[in-house]
């Protein structure tokens, strides 16, 4: 007996109860465009696991020749002509090549040809999202991109339409499991951020040019999607500043653990109402309480976080990259079209622009100062900050350092940021500093 | 723009585009069957967040004057009848009233009479899920019942949805947060077990005969709707051994330090096959390691693990209960009949009676003993153990406790739980005890 049931029947019309409804639809004829790691999980779940309800019919590569593999059906058809592909009779189009171009023409011209489309493309999703859902509408076919964030993790539908019944005002997480294994691996074994980012490019977890995930870009992409799939709220990537994690050194993860915290790389989007609708994002390195969960996300693995109003704090986590679990998203996806129909869903609300976006983010902060040493720094640094009304927490210093590059740490009372930045542009012009301040916000959940 | 877009059209017809589609469906109207904490907060996010897309028309309670209240409109319908709600023309009957009976007849007659329902009740559903469902999809009509477990949280969504393109294997998880408001407690304070239960008596988190959650009957039914959600398995309530945490006292708490773990009262089915499909379930106390997400969920939260083959395990953390939280389930679920229509999906795989289903486990456990101290008790012990093939891996005892009611610890190599509990059997009939051995298992993730 089915715990969701197969058949679709009219309204009042009784059907003959049978022992095992069997009943076989049609399958749903799929093409998957992109055969790098994703798209072989994709197929090799098309082929064992999902072959009842899908027929996977193309799959589309440049120089397809060397990618072809023996364990997918010959009825399969291997093509370098996208062409071919999108003016095929396929149900359904997988776009997993990733890049804005040329992978968002497809989408459009496949979704204008009638069929559906699942993709895993997170900054074509950012960038032109809302765009595509509406030529999906418009062409009446499902266009699903529950892949693009966060992998496995079931996060877009979870706050979309799991939490659709409460009001959400803040999307936050570790979005990111190239900096999350970076810091992970720095906080368990006191590595530097060089050395812990060797071995993540060792074994295959960063790319030989991390920028996209160290300077907090890739992130901040899927917090562009999140933030619209929750908060419902239109935000450009470009609106939302991004702070590097290279910059976080071993010694702030000693003094992190003094202070019951450890750091991670966290993307956050809050939407708060007052004169018109504004939103505060960041992707940056912070300091979070051991309590949180959070803190334990370990390794590559992300963490999404929505709080709403009535339901509160939801926590959804898992891998967030890797071919087998951005696969079972996207087979999830298309299971979800299987389910429920090629006709877009109806009903959800709108998605606004919001009038202000900014950084701007009021919070204890820590401050880490690496100085040569003399009698009056942390007098010179708290007039400072007395002058822009920021109050002092408390001041670590841990011993064993030379003097000539002594790390020490500042706690500041909750501050704005912007404030902050203005103290810290005079602070970083004393004539002590080895390197410029380090500044991470301490988060409570 | 709408993420998901609002109005469907027919496939390849172009519609024009218009800047704010403002096509309203005619409003789903819903009645509410029981008018307690979840019933007041579902009235009021109905009236204030969801009326664009729902109508609630009746409120159904036993003496119903004394549940009036002021803030529903004037078109709603009060009433002690229930007849005359299911006799209504309402599209969505929401059944909150909880309860075997008379709540399952009220059910099936909403379906029959072509309403779809929306139900928050576990026990109804662990007993009677898949009957109800199959009536559903005989009538064409959604049955959803994602506050029946883990309130806010999207978990029964979020496995059989999200999760969908994976192969489920174990569900686990903290499901009842009574139990886990009383573990942390003792955790943070060191309170007894006894004043534990008081204090969540007191703040409104237990009731005043706690025995469904201490026992882990409550955490059971929840247990069996998730493996039928994930596993797609059909477990009875009566298969799944349960074991009370009323047992679990504050030394336990601080041996659990010191082998880096804590306590909590888990829920875990998984799934095996060998020769036929076996299933392992149980609801017990256990160690969990400080290194796991488990380890972190304080108070009444709740937590829901799903492993699957493709990819791994997966964490779905939030408020399990509460009037709001469970509210956001049952509009959620609303909130998707609105969106995907009236008629049951279809495509989903069948729900397997397993071949077997125990509480036998295999893992590493922890064995608390307070005895009448005396030379040769661990002898004692161990050679009943080792007569049995049970390896010793340490033994533990804290100063500062009675020779005359002395507890110490010993943790075992991984064993078999029946055969475990054979040597437990004959070493309880030894003298020196003052209290029957504690055994739990100690969970690796």
């Amino acid at each position: 007996m089915a715990i969701t049931s197969r058949a679709k029947s009219k309204p009042g019309k009784k059907t003959v109860p049978v022992k095992k409804p069997v009943l076989r639809r049609k399958k749903l004829k799929v093409a998957i465009a992109g055969f790098g790691t994703v798209g072989r999980s994709v197929a090799k779940l098309l082929c064992q696991e999902a072959s009842d309800t899908f027929e996977l019919t193309h799959i589309f590569n440049r120089n397809v020749a060397r990618k072809k593999v023996d364990w997918v059906p010959a009825s399969v058809r291997w093509t370098e002509s996208i062409n071919e592909v999108l003016s095929s009779d396929i149900d359904i189009f997988v776009e997993l090549a990733g890049g804005v171009k040329p992978a968002g023409d497809w989408i459009r011209k496949a979704l204008r040809s009638g069929k559906s489309v699942v993709t895993a493309n997170k900054l074509l999703i950012a960038e032109s999202g809302p765009e595509l859902v509406e030529i999906a509408r418009e062409a009446g076919r499902r266009l699903e991109f529950g892949a693009s964030v966060a992998g496995g993790i079931p996060a877009i539908m979870g706050i979309q339409d799991g939490l659709a019944g409460d009001r959400l005002f803040k999307i936050a997480g570790v979005l990111n499991g190239t900096c999350n294994f970076i810091l992970t691996k720095m906080e368990a074994t006191g590595a530097s951020f060089e050395s812990a980012l060797r071995e993540a490019q060792e074994l295959g977890f960063a790319e030989a040019d991390p920028t996209n995930d160290v300077e907090g870009y890739d992130a901040r992409a899927k917090l562009v999607i999140l933030a619209q799939a929750g908060l419902r709220v239109r935000l450009e990537s470009e609106q939302i500043p991004c702070w590097p994690i290279s910059s976080v050194e071993a010694v702030d993860f000693a003094y992190a653990r003094e202070l019951s915290c450890t750091i991670r790389q966290i993307s956050l989007a809050q939407k708060e109402t007052g004169d018109g609708l504004s939103v505060r994002a960041f992707v940056r390195p912070a300091l979070v309480p051991m309590s949180s969960l959070v803190a334990h996300v370990e390794g590559s693995k992300n963490l999404v976080m929505a709080t709403g109003q009535y339901a509160g704090q939801m926590v959804f986590s898992g891998f967030g990259a890797g071919g087998d679990p951005t696969a079972v998203a996207v087979v999830s996806d298309l299971y979800s079209i299987a389910r429920t129909g090629q006709s877009p869903a109806g009903n959800l609300p709108v998605v606004e622009t919001p009038k202000d976006v900014s950084g701007e983010f009021t919070a204890p902060y820590y401050l880490r100062f690496v100085v040569k040493d003399r009698p009056g720094i942390i007098a010179a640094v708290a007039t400072v900050l007395s002058r822009y009304g920021i109050g002092i927490d408390a001041v670590l210093q841990r011993p064993g350092y030379p003097h000539s590059a002594l790390p020490f740490i500042m706690t500041l009372e909750p501050a704005g940021s912007a404030m902050l930045g203005c103290a810290l542009q005079e602070i970083n012009r004393l004539d002590f500093h080895v390197e410029p301040v380090l500044c991470m916000p301490i988060l409570v959940d």
